[in-house]
C-alpha cells in the first residue's frame, strides 16, 4: 500500500501570512502522496466582524446561520482555499482546491436540533473516496475547506478535525494513512505552561486516566475522541503536533496516539 | 468530435437567487459536454461597499488593489462559486468549482502599468487545455471562477468573458466548440430599449458599419470583438443570448456571431 499523510491544519497558522508561507513549504516537501484540510475560523470572524454580523460560539463551535453560512463559505472556500492552491502551484505542487460540494466529495446531513441549533452545520454521511483516490494517484494534492453539502443545493459548514478523520478513514481502504493534526502547540501537553511537556506516545487508557485528572481537556477532547475513532476505523497512525514540525516528527515535537 | 458548450454567465444572474436557480436547472438539462464561467462583479460590489472598501471601476473595468483582490477571492472563489456547485450537484451534474490556480489551469500574467494601474488584473498566456480535456472527458462540468494565477503565488483577477474564450479557443481543438455568452437581454439589440430586436446574424462587416453608426457601443464592444477573436481561433460558434433562452436558441432569441 501506498503512503498517504492526510495533514489539518488550522485558523491560527492560516491567518498569519508568514507562518502559512512556511507551513505550506514544508508540506510541498512531503513526498508521499498528501491531502491538506484546513480550517479558517479566526478569519471568518473577523470578516464577520467587519460585515457586522454577529459571531455566535457555543463550546468551541460555531453557530452557523445564513448570513454566516455565505461568511464561512467565502472565507474557507474562496479567501483562503485559493490563497493555499496559489502558494502551492508556486512551490510545484499541483495543488485543486475543494470543498464536499464539488464533485460531490462529501455529502453530509444538517445536524439535528436537541438541546443546540448549530444552523447550517453538516454532519458527514458519506466520502467519495474513489474519486479522492482518483485524484490522489494523478498526482494531484486535494486541497479541502471545511465545506460539505447536504445533495439539496445547500452547502454545510463542517469541522476541519471531522472532515480530517472521515477522509483519512474513508482513504484506509487503499493507502496506509498517517492522520496529522496541526496546531500551535508540540503535541498534547502534560503541562499546558510548557510546550516541551508534549506526551510522546498516548494509548486509550491513558487517555481515560489523563481526562480524569484534567490534564486533558477543552478542545483536545474532540480532537483525540477523533484520533482514537480513526485507529478504530483503519488509520495506521494518528499525529498530533505544531504546524512547524510536519517535517521533523521527531521525539518530543509530537504526539503519537495508538491504540 | 464531440460537442462542447462553453457558457458564460454574468453578475446580474448570479446575484439573484431566482434567477441564477432558473438558468442551473435549464444549464443542468444540456446534453452535450458543457463548462461553465461566471462573473459576480455586482456582488463583489455590494461585499466591498459592507466592508468600507472603496470600489473603483475605469471603463467597465475594476481596478484590483489589495484588499479588492481578497473580495474578489472570497466572492468569486468562493460564495458564487460553491453556491452553483452545491446546487448543480443537486440537480445531478457533477460540478467541481475552480479557479485558474486549481490545477495550473490559467497562468496570467499581471497587467503591465500602461496609462491606467488595474492592479492585481491577470492576462491569460496558458490554458492548461489537456487537463481540462480530461476533465470533461470523465463526465465532470467544470464551473470556472473568474480568477488566474501568475504561477507566483498570487491570484489575479480576469474578466470573465476572457476566461470563456480563452477556453474555447484552447479546447476546440479537441472539441467542436460553441462559445454561449449569457447576459440580460436576447442577443445585441438594434434597438437597446427593445428586446425584440436583436441581430440575428452578426458578421464582422456589420460590426464595424454598426460600431460606426453607434448601434453597438459600450460593454457590447469588448464582448465582440472576444467573440470575433474566438471564431477566427477555431471555435465554431459564437452565441449571445439571454440567461433565460439558452435551452431554446431559436429565431429572435439570440445573436449568432459569424465570420
Amino acid at each position: 500500500m501506498r503512503s498517504l499523510k492526510v495533514i489539518k491544519v488550522g485558523g491560527e497558522i492560516v491567518e498569519h501570512e508568514k507562518y502559512i508561507n512556511e507551513f505550506l513549504y514544508d508540506f510541498s516537501t512531503i513526498t508521499d502522496l498528501k491531502l491538506l484540510v484546513h480550517g479558517g475560523g479566526r478569519l471568518a470572524s473577523k470578516i464577520a466582524d467587519k460585515l457586522g454580523v454577529e459571531n455566535k460560539i457555543v463550546d468551541g463551535r460555531r453557530i452557523t446561520d445564513k448570513e454566516t453560512l455565505q461568511i464561512v463559505t467565502m472565507v474557507y472556500g474562496g479567501l483562503v482555499n485559493k490563497q493555499i492552491v496559489a502558494i502551492l502551484q508556486s512551490l510545484g505542487v499541483n495543488a485543486m482546491g475543494l470543498t464536499g460540494a464539488d464533485l460531490n466529495l462529501l455529502l453530509s446531513i444538517k445536524r439535528p436540533v436537541k438541546t443546540i441549533d448549530y444552523g447550517y452545520v453538516g454532519d458527514i454521511k458519506y466520502v467519495n473516496h474513489d474519486l479522492l483516490k482518483m485524484i490522489l494517484e494523478k498526482g494531484i494534492t486535494p486541497i479541502l475547506a471545511p465545506l460539505t453539502h447536504d445533495g439539496n443545493g445547500t452547502i454545510l459548514n463542517t469541522n476541519a478535525d471531522t472532515i480530517a478523520s472521515e477522509i483519512a478513514k474513508a482513504l484506509s481502504i487503499y493507502f496506509d494513512v498517517s492522520l496529522i493534526y496541526c496546531f500551535g502547540k508540540n503535541g498534547v501537553l502534560m503541562d499546558e505552561n510548557d510546550d516541551n511537556s508534549a506526551i510522546e506516545v498516548l494509548n486509550k487508557s491513558m487517555y481515560e486516566e489523563y481526562k480524569k485528572t484534567g490534564i486533558i481537556k477543552g478542545g483536545m477532547i474532540p480532537k483525540l475522541d477523533n484520533a482514537f475513532n480513526a485507529l478504530d476505523s483503519g488509520v495506521t497512525q494518528v499525529v498530533i503536533t505544531s504546524a512547524k514540525n510536519i517535517t521533523d516528527l521527531s521525539s518530543g515535537k509530537c504526539t503519537v496516539v495508538t491504540h
